[in-house]
């Protein structure tokens, strides 16, 4: 028997756009969006919202700020029950530019942050809520957070706001399950009785990105971050291919995604890199940020692994 | 703290070999030992233990037979801790033609088979045991496998015969963690009383190959098999390198493994093919043999996934 309560977000042009700056052609992303719709997927996140100026349009893609006109335009006149998303990064948004819910495309902004910034995300959730959005709070780098303080920024969320989930954000993709069960078990003790869902965002460094979203569901998770083709910065994320494969929820159509997957997909991985790369392994395997394997593989000593693991060794004993 | 009863063995070349016909250079199979053996790995398996005329020598590779004289090649005159293994098939091996283990370079002869050959397989079992060898079971093909018929077949091996471990063989990649639990809980019922040990062997057409490997671990799975970069027919196995930064036995050094990867595998990578391809996706999720997949990969339609999954499910119906 599937579980009804269990939605699927596809984030490929939001978490994909990290590698390559958010530079999708219309087409594709039109393409991502309808693969989504069709396949009975419930939120599909289609960028950031950012202010303006915060960033420059020559560096970034439209998907960066997620424009009003820009949303309208991907999802026409007759949008179906898809529900669309953009993440904010706290201190990129200015409060004043995002307009009330009834006048945006949106239906959800997921707000990303850190152990340490959950007072400013709270205060952006209630905001947004305010404005009559869907939203959720993605604490980032998870793996790397000392117990106390996350306790208490899950208290705090459960007592000051009303925000739809809660996900465990697997950073660094380098979590196995029982860290996976640990903080799923822990999240749903703070969240479940004020209402408040888990969600389960993984990155899948080492190969587990797929295991540790089933093991999250197992545990009671539901709300599923994937991409088509897990595409993602890095390693990239959990596939929504395969987790398509795994729900059981006749809703879920995999088709449209097979058909995505090799009328875009392939012709994409020519272009931008991402997945199973020895140097994300490394990183995952030391439980750091991958900055240092991306900075790594846009050098001319990309496939130097052994060199880099020994580097990286080194720097953790100073 | 580690287990120290976990083995780690690895069948780079055994099971890579399934790929190419073991059409593998000297100098890469003499790599892939080394590197194991610097590695700390337990065992290495080389190849299929099979007579002389089962195949012919103008389609596979010497690995197909593992003839004594270039197994001592290979090992040369003064091998380390680590022990060589080879694979024998039902059928494909003549008693006569397995020497005693005093005079072979083999430590262990591992034997497949599938439920319905287990008493061909325990007969063979006891033959190899006879000639001084350490041996495992192989159970392949699990996730078809009817419940009675399987127990039945545990049983019989703890009855019959001293091998020193039976795997699970997720031989399809299409078993999910709560599978692994099961038949790891099962064969433990069964073997671990008769002091046999339970094996996983995981293929990776679902990206479970080292989750799964890593809940057969938790469940008390001791034997563990795993290859370079996950090389292996189809979607390829449980990498290893993704084995060896888990496992925290201090014995188990990764930076050998590293090194072959970026020296040899890349270059592997050119000219055959294995790992996260769709077809082999689909027919994990089927859970179905991937020689339909197999066959489509080599095929004008080797990316046409939609049809190919269509096609699928159309046979199933029939």
């Amino acid at each position: 028997m599937y579980r009804p309560e269990i939605k699927v977000l596809d984030c490929t042009i939001r978490d994909g756009g990290l590698i390559n700056n958010w530079q999708f052609t219309d087409q594709f992303v039109q393409n991502v969006f309808t693969a989504c719709e069709v396949s009975g997927i419930d939120y599909v996140e289609i960028g950031y919202k950012s202010s303006a100026g915060m960033f420059s349009k020559d560096v970034v893609g439209k998907w960066k700020f997620c424009h009003e006109e820009d949303l309208k335009k991907l999802i026409g006149k007759k949008k179906g029950k898809i529900k669309l998303s953009a993440m904010a990064d706290i201190g990129r948004i200015n409060y004043e530019d995002i307009p009330q819910a009834k006048d945006s495309a949106l239906d959800m902004i997921r707000v990303a942050c850190y152990v340490k910034e959950i007072d400013k995300a709270i205060d952006l959730v209630k905001h947004i809520t305010d404005k009559g959005y869907e939203t959720t709070i993605n604490i980032m780098a998870v793996s790397q957070a000392k117990d106390p303080e996350l306790n208490e920024a899950l208290q705090q969320i459960g007592e000051e706001c009303k925000t739809k989930a809660v996900y465990v954000v697997d950073s660094f993709g380098s979590m196995y399950s029982e860290q996976i069960h640990y903080l799923v078990d822990k999240y749903k003790k703070y969240l479940n009785p004020k209402g408040i869902e888990v969600g389960i965002h993984a990155h899948n460094n080492l190969q587990l990105g797929f295991a540790n979203t089933i093991e999250a569901i197992i545990k009671g998770a539901n709300f599923m971050d994937a991409t088509i083709n897990g595409i993602g910065r890095g390693a990239g994320n959990c596939p929504l291919e395969l987790l398509l494969g795994f729900l059981k929820n006749p809703k879920f159509n995999i088709v449209p995604i097979l058909k995505i997957l090799q009328e875009d997909f392939l012709e994409l991985r020519k272009e931008i890199e991402w997945g199973y790369i020895i140097p994300y392994v490394i990183t995952g395997i030391l439980n750091e940020h991958p900055r240092s394997a991306i900075k790594l593989r846009e050098s001319a000593d990309k496939d130097k692994y052994a060199e880099f693991y020994q580097s990286l060794i080194e720097d953790i004993k100073v």
